[in-house]
């Protein structure tokens, strides 16, 4: 781009220079034989130039473009196994009430853990897990009752976890339901 | 691997413009002082083709760009649950054996099968389904073992499965493990 905007200039230069020569030496043939020569140079000039910038900004639109593809894409890989992993939550909440049932034998109690831990590593493979229960945070956690605050309990602290939440990376698939002191 | 190398054209092509646009640089300056104004016109006319070339074809590209990332953005889409799905697929398989256990009590079993309904349920809305076992076929079915064909079924037909299979859509994220007539 410099390079080329340089090159114009000494042309431009010219062209004013030859203007003002052809003027002193004869005024009355100036227009005639010098005008559609240079306008035709001009006009060949003005093409180049908006063809030019029109191919400039092609290519930043094709690389914007690009760039935009590469960004959905991470983020769709990223994310891709949000609607699934949020569906398959119940099931992991149906297996816990399941092993809290009393009475349970061995074998089924083993077979169910199996199949818990079993799911709870696909989620984790695919970066999903446990939102963390350590400080009540409204983002995370919905506070669906509360408790009276005592001495070792300040407000705005988690009591209990009703409902585990889950995250995938950074996004929130469902809030964690715990009772909070308050 | 063919997708990655199509993206890379359009890279490889812009290379080989800026080339282009450097060499007719370098051509402008050349032939100033044999003929000036006439070739100074052709040099401005030829620049205003070659950059209405180029315009042209980076438009193309950059449609072409955007169709492919529309392309990709499907596929990724449509598949985007396979890879949490394939890691699911244990744990049914881990349910159906608790399931076959003896003696289970009424209140395990329906714990159990809440859950396998509830996985079979948000896999089938991401489009994972078992694989059909109506006619043996290797594409998707795997013969791991052979038992003697009779009058009521003949060679290639399945007489029993051990380990169910799944697809995606049209995708086989595994195959079904099956006995057939031989």
């Amino acid at each position: 781009m410099s390079k080329k905007e340089e090159t114009k200039e000494p042309e431009e230069i010219l062209e004013d220079q030859e203007e003002v020569v052809e003027a002193s030496v004869a005024e009355e043939e100036v227009p005639e034989t010098s005008e559609p020569e240079k306008s035709e140079l001009d006009l060949a000039n003005e093409r180049a130039e908006d063809f030019e910038n029109k191919y400039l900004r092609a290519h930043a639109e094709m690389q914007n473009i690009q760039r935009r593809a590469n960004e959905e894409r991470q983020t769709l890989q990223r994310y891709r196994s949000q609607d699934l992993a949020k569906k398959i939550l119940p099931s992991l909440d149906n297996l816990e009430r399941a092993l809290a049932v009393e009475g349970l034998t061995e074998d089924v109690k083993k077979g169910l853990e199996m199949v818990q831990d079993s799911l709870i590593q696909a989620l984790k493979e695919e970066g999903v897990t446990e939102v963390s229960i350590e400080t009540f945070d409204p983002n995370y956690h919905m506070a669906v009752q509360t408790v009276p605050t005592d001495d070792d309990n300040p407000a705005d602290t988690i009591a209990q976890v009703l409902q585990k939440g889950y995250q995938l990376h950074d996004r929130l698939l469902r809030p964690a339901m715990v009772v909070v002191y308050s």
